[in-house]
């Protein structure tokens, strides 16, 4: 089959590899119903992230149960499920807690990106829905995955809650399903810091009812200015650089939380300056499968359209261009049909 | 009268200065009837923090009021007050946030390590007592006005709740009033980390039932254990270095929560170590007056006696020796009689 391998920076293929089997008892095989590319695949694309050998690129991922190991309970070829991009049990106390993206048994899902995929610890990690869905909604679900799951866990740790003012930083993909999130979850007024049109209507159309265009201490200013100098309850990190992190922070209030979900890259914090300014932080890659069930639902239920988000969609053959249209921020997300 | 002057490190002189008045409408001015030395006025004297001009010393404090300023409306001379280290307003935004230790009009409170003090915003800084209460609950009373009131918030930054199992690093004063508040809100249990016997007694007085003298990796590696690997639901960082402030994050679980109290002293923190370990940071100066009706009343009803944690008493004339009893771990803390 096609499958999408990273070679180097800026250099991504689609190539011949062999078709994933089980090779543990605990696996599934699925057969994508659609694919995309994350933001996340940008860093080692931009060689942010260094790579060392060729990377099976694509963690997010639905589909129709392929095959199944002999230990799988929960799921049966034929289904159609949606799993996290973090493997996990589901089962040990970190995943009790609530936490399944540091389960004890995590992994990260990869080689999505292709027609078919592997997906280890298969009864933790997926989650079937009672009928095939609609094939509109393959998009919404798709979504559900990792990038709505982690806008809404930038917004669970930002403590969004009813009536919470909620600034979220960063106009990616992440950034507007937080802002999805926020609305979902009863904010009272949502601050998008966005400065391209496409993104701005998106965010105007998943909730915000602000858009700060200025980044920097302009933006922070501009945030103060909304709040009569006071700052907002929750602040959404969708970025992960040192100065979007740095934004993030000061358009808090004191007391005020910060949930950060961009891969912080270079990023340091002073002990002290956060000591005085008060704020809490809460981040990390988000445990998709808590919500996972819940979201699926809103989905399925026609309560949300996080689908959206995805403004280009290609065949899998041309994902090289879909990485390169992203990159080049001419793409907010790509759906690959596969 | 005579007052504690810090001139420079390990100089701390009592010495005659003019009495405090009110310089401002919203002033009052009490008679202390204890006063105590600080865990956080010993960065000065060991040198940590630069000291340009002599310091008047000392910012916990109870008493009665002597004198008020013409606008002050809700305490009257005659009546027994406590006040939190940091003078607030409590009707700006951040105070009824419940983050006084923000406060728009914040200041420290200082010159309190003498018979008489001048407390600004008076109105929005002191409680009053209904009556005088007991000499025998002065030391506790004087507790709430910053040691006790910080290792609360502490405790509430943590999010310790019933059944949670609490870490707390530092057994210093705080670190023991991090114990009792964790106990009084339902801790399930309590690990506090001390290797001074008399501090272990006193850890354990208050509610705690494992003691781990180890530090650094030893003592995250004994938390583990205890722990089947998990960690702790909530970490109570009480002293302020980059070792203790790691250690408490090390001993949390993913998902877990750090409240930190101690003053960062050059602690510096790697986002992405951060983020992939998922835990939530919270931490400043204790915005006191939140807690301080319900610690008082918790003391007036004698429910608590974290006055226990003043091993050292001593004249005001001897400020110096209390200073050094602490600098050396001869003393927990010490309260000044006046």
């Amino acid at each position: 089959m096609l499958a999408t391998m990273l070679y180097g920076p800026g250099d991504v293929r689609c190539e011949q590899v062999d078709e994933p089997k089980t090779l543990k008892p605990t696996d599934a095989v699925i057969r994508l119903s659609a694919t995309c590319i994350c933001g996340s695949d940008l860093w080692p694309f931009r060689g942010a992230n260094e790579v060392t050998a060729p990377m099976a690129m694509g963690h997010e991922y639905c589909g129709i149960v392929e095959e199944v190991g002999s230990a799988v309970k929960t799921v049966r070829p034929g289904q159609f499920v949606v799993g996290s991009f973090c493997i996990s049990d589901n089962t040990c106390p970190h995943c009790r807690f609530g936490f399944q993206s540091s389960c004890e048994q995590r992994e990260f899902m990869k080689g999505a990106q292709a027609p078919l995929a592997r997906v280890p610890l298969a009864d933790g990690t997926l989650v079937a829905t009672g009928e095939i869905p609609a094939d509109d909604l393959i998009p919404s679900l798709l979504a559900t995955s990792d990038v709505l799951g982690t806008g809404w866990y930038a917004a669970d740790a930002a403590g969004v809650q009813e009536g919470s003012t909620t600034v979220v930083v960063g106009d990616g993909a992440v950034g507007l399903m937080g802002v999805l999130a926020a609305k979902q979850m009863g904010a009272g007024r949502i601050i998008a810091m966005s400065r391209h049109k496409t993104r701005q209507d998106l965010a105007l159309e998943f909730g915000a009812i602000e858009i700060i265009s200025e980044r920097g201490d302009k933006g922070v200013a501009r945030v103060k200015e909304l709040t009569n100098g006071v700052g907002a309850e929750s602040v959404l990190e969708c970025v992960g650089t040192q100065e979007s992190m740095m934004r993030a922070i000061n358009c808090a209030r004191p007391g005020g939380k910060i949930g950060f979900v961009g891969v912080p890259h270079g990023v340091q914090l002073d002990g002290q300056g956060l000591f005085f300014q008060q704020k809490s932080l809460m981040g990390g890659p988000a445990p998709v499968r808590r919500f996972l069930p819940y979201l699926m639902d809103l989905v399925l239920d026609r309560a949300i359209n996080p689908g959206k988000v995805f403004d280009l969609e290609l065949p899998l053959a041309d994902v090289a261009e879909g990485y390169r249209a992203m990159d080049e921020r001419r793409a907010i997300k790509t759906l690959l049909k596969v």
